[in-house]
């Protein structure tokens, strides 16, 4: 994207946000999101499909790099180190959208219409990375698994980083890692 | 529920998947469900609101059973061990529905509403693991890892058992943990 058109994308999502949590999100328009950010309606459009792509737009981006990285990762890596090279190689998409995670967070959590949507995307979203992973030879049923559990990994990497920005974002991906392995390292006991 | 309550139950369950999966579930009525167990529609409604919860009834059943086994855990074990031991504890609850896992996955995968969800059941279910292991002392950052990354050891086991019925769920449960402990075990790489 340009730069200035970068500019009155982020301004738009900015003003969209805003507007969710002040007033709620079914109760916005996107004239008064437009509005808000100082554009016309029509420049909205050319930014968004509808209100709710300013909340969504963003992990078709994401998606396509992580799965892209995965089928990149170097060879020699097992499963969830692919996952991990993967989101360590788009770190950068979540830096950019810092500011933004938060209050997209809470309009999510606080609409239940939203709440399902964000449920299927993230679902989508690990089973592309596991069809990402059965790519690179790794059977169905691990590819899932590693997908699955990555994800639980990336959540607390994510929570971590929120509440403390100062270590940068794939040090947390490698601590939540490691603390997943530490959780099911201890030996499982027979019952 | 009695003997007799169960058997009608259960023909109800069979009857109402017998026509979702040859009509669809949209064109299946409460009615037609009746008839088809053979019973009068009053007789359907003691057992169920309506034709989702023929779908959906075990799950409150189940997540009471393993949040109440998570509760009851050995104080000794980690929060993951609680997770599969409350995953053990609750293993005839699985034995018993067994027969209705396959086609009532296969109902859900095939209505995008029903499959809505059943994402928003399994999330919530995650929480309530994730509360209980709280109670029990742990951090609610490790509680929700451990408690999503459980789930996805779960789903594994699940896949293999019905896959291989021959093996005893709480076999296909410690193999999918032990799995998924191998599988995060490898020495994280430095990128």
């Amino acid at each position: 994207m340009p730069r200035n058109r970068e500019v009155v994308h982020r301004r738009l999502q900015q003003a969209a946000l805003e507007l969710f949590l002040e007033r709620g999100y079914d109760q916005t328009t996107t004239a008064e999101i437009a509005a808000r950010a100082g554009v016309t309606q029509r420049t909205f459009f050319r930014h968004f499909t509808d209100k709710r792509d300013t909340l969504f737009g963003q992990e078709i981006r994401l998606q396509t790099a992580l799965v892209d990285a995965v089928a990149h990762a170097p060879p020699h890596l097992t499963p969830v180190q692919m996952i991990l090279f993967a989101l360590q190689a788009v770190e950068a998409i979540f830096v950019e959208q810092r500011a933004f995670i938060e209050p997209r967070y809470a309009v999510i959590a606080a609409t239940p219409a939203l709440n399902e949507r964000e449920l299927t995307k993230t679902t989508a979203l690990t089973g592309l990375l596991a069809s990402a992973l059965e790519q690179r030879g790794i059977t169905r049923e691990i590819a899932t698994l590693a997908a699955q559990a990555s994800m639980a990994a990336c959540n607390y990497a994510m929570t971590a980083w929120l509440a403390d920005s100062s270590v940068q974002l794939r040090i947390h991906f490698d601590r939540a890692f490691t603390e997943l392995s530490r959780l099911f390292s201890k030996s499982l006991p027979e019952l």
